[in-house]
């Protein structure tokens, strides 16, 4: 049974978020979870403003994205690419002609002076999603990917080039001046929240965005719900993306533990529970000896149930 | 027969000039037909650069067109504007998926810093186009109708309110700081066209424009080659368009002798034939005391014949 007073504040990234997201939101009563969302991977691209993070929650959901292919909608039609492939265009971002749709609302709206945030409040409720879904900032801030081939924006790294440049590090362009998403700061200020859930998203390019925009992380610390750690980590590899193969790029060791190590030197204190699958149950003392409380589950979430029960899991933590 | 160094220049607007230039396009050898294309209605919608009079020429000489429908390229999809619709978003100007390509590919080549007449010969290119395809000007020139509903950009009047406000006039904004485009400009001061023609298309909102660009209507009257207008009224009724429907609001006569006056009086000088449809062979002598020497020919294009023999003919008239 979940507390009546139950009020998850989720920060997540992409695909593997996406799915804890959706547990989450079966799991609890409508507008019990509020979502903060990367937007370091937001980029311009053919005069549209894409927030790829916002929109795979988003289409997650709503029961729209296309499971089987990891992104985009389910039964998406392609028939601007190929023709802007016949013109010679830039195809190496795949939209989908109903994909554009959401890009061409965004961008329009955001050029009719509306912030990310509203846009985004309204996508949601289009598509009929109870949750709030919040950007992490309505500010752009732009993850660059130092790499054996320099710098490259992220989607450039991520897409285009398919993760194989080997990075060697991070930057978030313009988080020092973009203010994190007001109306969560406000509910994290009022103590609203019962659990804060960090989703099993990549740390260095999904979650790092987000706590390090100014002064989150320690408000995220000094407020009384605990925050719980899922990791992206679960037997030496990471589920989906390149978590893994950074690690190994950064000699971080490929493991929940070097996971732990991460969130325990940059964000001190801020994890109070870090659930670990029970693939890596021998893990546990290594993480409590970085001062992150280690919980073991089932974290594998390839159908609605495992996305529902892993929630669940996460929720009833502190209750053991 | 043709004579070898025929080498035309044609100003259009929309889909009646578009008929007149695939006549042309068809008739003449590659490279012999330059067309010099109104951007007064471009506009910006949906983070888009639209081109609505550039596109429709594109696909009407590339054999894309949806005749049936006026606008748009054939066997068209609309998934984007039916995703759109969904989310609540701007659906009245229909954009196609194809033709969103268009856009996109544009808009991406704006914003990385080429100009709109590079943009433009890279689309006929690309569209297997043989003849010249150039805006009017790169720089930005907007047509704004002011009509009995106020001050509308043109699209707003000739697409969402269907031309449905009574006119009184016309602005081009940015008109005295656009430079007409420089190759074209460049080939007039060389007297490199033996024809000048300006396509049945309106002449308040498709002509206007261009023959108003600093020092063009000038440039056109100076050169050594005729310039013949084809009538864009037939027997009181523009065949397309809100040509008529403004010379009413205009109280100007809605007939060929109308159109004249509006040359004569506008562009003294400027035209040298002005070619009527059969059926306003009576209004001839009122027309040349205007000083334009009037012509008569069957100029209905229905058919690919009638727009390569109106085409012919235009070629034809200094020779009789």
């Amino acid at each position: 049974m979940l507390a009546a007073d139950t009020r998850v504040l989720a920060l997540t990234g992409g695909v593997g978020g996406a799915k804890l997201c959706l547990g989450l939101d079966c799991l609890l009563p409508a507008g019990a979870l509020q979502v903060l969302v990367n937007t370091g991977d937001d980029f311009e691209h053919l005069g549209l403003h894409i927030s790829p993070d916002i929109d795979t929650l988003l289409y997650t959901l709503a029961g729209r994205s296309n499971q089987a292919q990891g992104w985009g909608l389910e039964g998406e039609s392609w028939n601007a690419m190929a023709a802007l492939e016949e013109l010679g265009g830039s195809t190496w971002f795949r939209l989908g002609d109903r994909d554009l749709a959401t890009h061409l609302f965004r961008t329009a709206r955001l050029a009719a002076g509306d912030d990310l945030a509203r846009v985004t409040a309204e996508l949601a409720q289009r598509l009929g999603i109870a949750s709030g879904i919040h950007p992490m900032s309505s500010q752009p801030v732009r993850t660059t990917v130092h790499s054996d081939e320099g710098d490259l924006p992220f989607q450039h790294y991520f897409v285009r080039r398919q993760c194989e440049p080997q990075v060697s590090g991070f930057s978030f362009e313009g988080i020092a001046e973009a203010a994190p998403n007001p109306a969560l700061v406000a509910m994290l200020a009022e103590n609203r929240f019962s659990h804060v859930l960090v989703c099993p998203s990549n740390p260095f390019v999904s979650i790092d965005p987000i706590l390090q925009l100014p002064g989150l992380w320690s408000a995220l610390r000094d407020c009384d719900a605990p925050v719980i750690l899922v990791s992206p980590i679960v037997a030496g590899q990471a589920i989906k993306g390149p978590a893994a193969k950074m690690m190994a790029e950064l000699q971080v060791p490929v493991t929940a533990t070097g996971v732990a190590r991460h969130y325990a030197s940059h964000y001190p204190g801020l994890v109070d529970y870090f659930l670990i699958d029970e693939s890596d149950a021998t893990l546990a003392g290594d993480i409590d000896q970085l001062g992150l409380q280690a919980r073991v589950a089932p974290t594998l979430m390839k159908t609605l149930d495992q996305k529902i029960e892993l929630a669940r899991h996460c929720l009833a933590l502190e209750a053991r």
